[in-house]
């Protein structure tokens, strides 16, 4: 199915070496960035997706330092994770810096300064190259977010979702370290789904599904949560909550009790 | 937005006293029926609807003897209904005769011989004449399922989303009495779902909405719930999971663990 959306203005369409890039307003929606097509995040929802995305992975991991973020180009995720106190460094490799000046240009509500941080580093380059360096140099990032387009998507970002690239990623964690992947939809694309998390797994001990709805996609949207150290089915709704609370984080949309319930619509398939 | 399904095959296009009817294979959903343009049920996730439509209420409720279903054409809410080993009766209540009769000879998947069961009884009435006879004559059902088409739709189902027509709704109901309505979107239509929480509100207790992503309607849809007697907060998972598997409900979609989560998403509104 395809999904019609109406388009109130064009605030920006160009092309980048790796993607069509447009900026627009979408009614109901409000400002919205759609790369290739595909709607990234919204105005009106982009926080139910970038906390969904970043929350679940570093409140399950009890003090994260070191957060590598691959992709994430609007900012938003650098934002969500920043929000951590304990973060002491914040990495974001992107590797399209024309979607990240973009951002920096036309989509300040998503990254609210987050760029300017001084423990945010951004790096324009490819992700999978980064991973493979951060790997030999022994790095040991607490938690990394995989905020790339969708695993049916891109070549670029598809070498991405690979179990060579999950090997690597792990190479360059900590022990406890904590893996978040957004992995579209479950249920619409359940072979790419199953592809990602089959890989996740194959480097992981502890790896599950969780889902949020997030209404500018028309779907639940999935991601894959990994640790060899923390079972994130063991984290409960009440421990979430009191993490929630002790780090003073500023949510709009995720709870305890909607990240406990955010695992229950793993697997739902179609017939 | 709209959504665009590629048809694969039109069974039946039609038009009754009160709808325009089709009953249409769409890719990825297999067959669909759809009313007046919108999609009411598919093959491929009509039970994720319909488990959740009348199995909260019917958990809820301690004991259902006496069931009313208002729409429900399809006959996939008296099937969930005449799961419950307790329910003696089902009065399905349809205005549009033709839908019922498209159900029985296109949608055999659906009704699975429900139509059938002695213990139901399938009128073809208006549901608000139905409800204020019923009322009068002081009938008592356990448990009263609104599954009408939505309440931003057509006159004839606004009529039953009004604070009168559930106040006739609880005149018909036992002491104890749960009921259920299927009421659109809240985040993506939430002015009517706000009005229809506030109808139901003015007349009942303990009111919740909670929610249910169906893939083939490309949103959460949600529900209220009602009761005087019984607080849909204080069912736990457990407790829920408990009843469903001492009633020998054999469900595909719901169990306690996602009743209990469907009831977080509640209160999603965009920006």
């Amino acid at each position: 199915m395809g999904v019609l959306y109406p388009v109130e203005e064009v605030l920006l369409r160009t092309r980048s070496r790796y993607q069509e890039i447009e900026v627009l307003v979408l009614r109901g929606f409000g400002k919205t960035l759609v790369l290739d097509g595909l709607i990234q995040s919204s105005e009106k929802d982009e926080h139910v997706y970038h906390e969904a995305l970043v929350h679940p992975a570093l409140i399950l991991h009890p003090e994260p330092r070191r957060v590598l973020i691959l992709g994430g180009g609007e900012g938003a995720t650098l934002r969500e994770a920043l929000k951590h106190p304990s973060v002491e460094k914040a990495v974001m490799v992107d590797i399209d810096g024309v979607v990240v000046d973009v951002a920096k240009r036309y989509l300040p509500e998503w990254h609210q300064g987050a760029f300017d941080d001084p423990r945010a580093e951004v790096l324009i380059m490819d992700g999978f190259e980064y991973v493979r360096s951060a790997s030999m140099r022994g790095d040991a990032f607490d938690a990394v977010i995989m905020d790339l387009t969708d695993p049916y998507g891109s070549e670029v970002a598809a070498r991405l979702y690979t179990r060579e690239a999950f090997s690597l990623v792990k190479s360059a964690m900590s022990a406890g370290g904590v893996l978040v992947v957004q992995a579209g939809s479950s249920t619409l694309f359940a072979e790419a789904f199953e592809a990602v998390y089959r890989a996740v797994s194959a480097n992981f001990k502890h790896v599950y599904e969780y889902d949020v709805w997030v209404p500018s996609f028309s779907y639940m949207n999935s991601f894959v949560i990994a640790s060899d150290s923390y079972d994130f089915a063991s984290l409960t709704g009440g421990e979430a909550q009191r993490r929630i609370e002790e780090r003073g984080l500023r949510l709009r949309f995720l709870n305890g009790e909607r990240l406990v319930a955010m695992r229950a619509f793993a697997g739902l398939r179609l017939g």
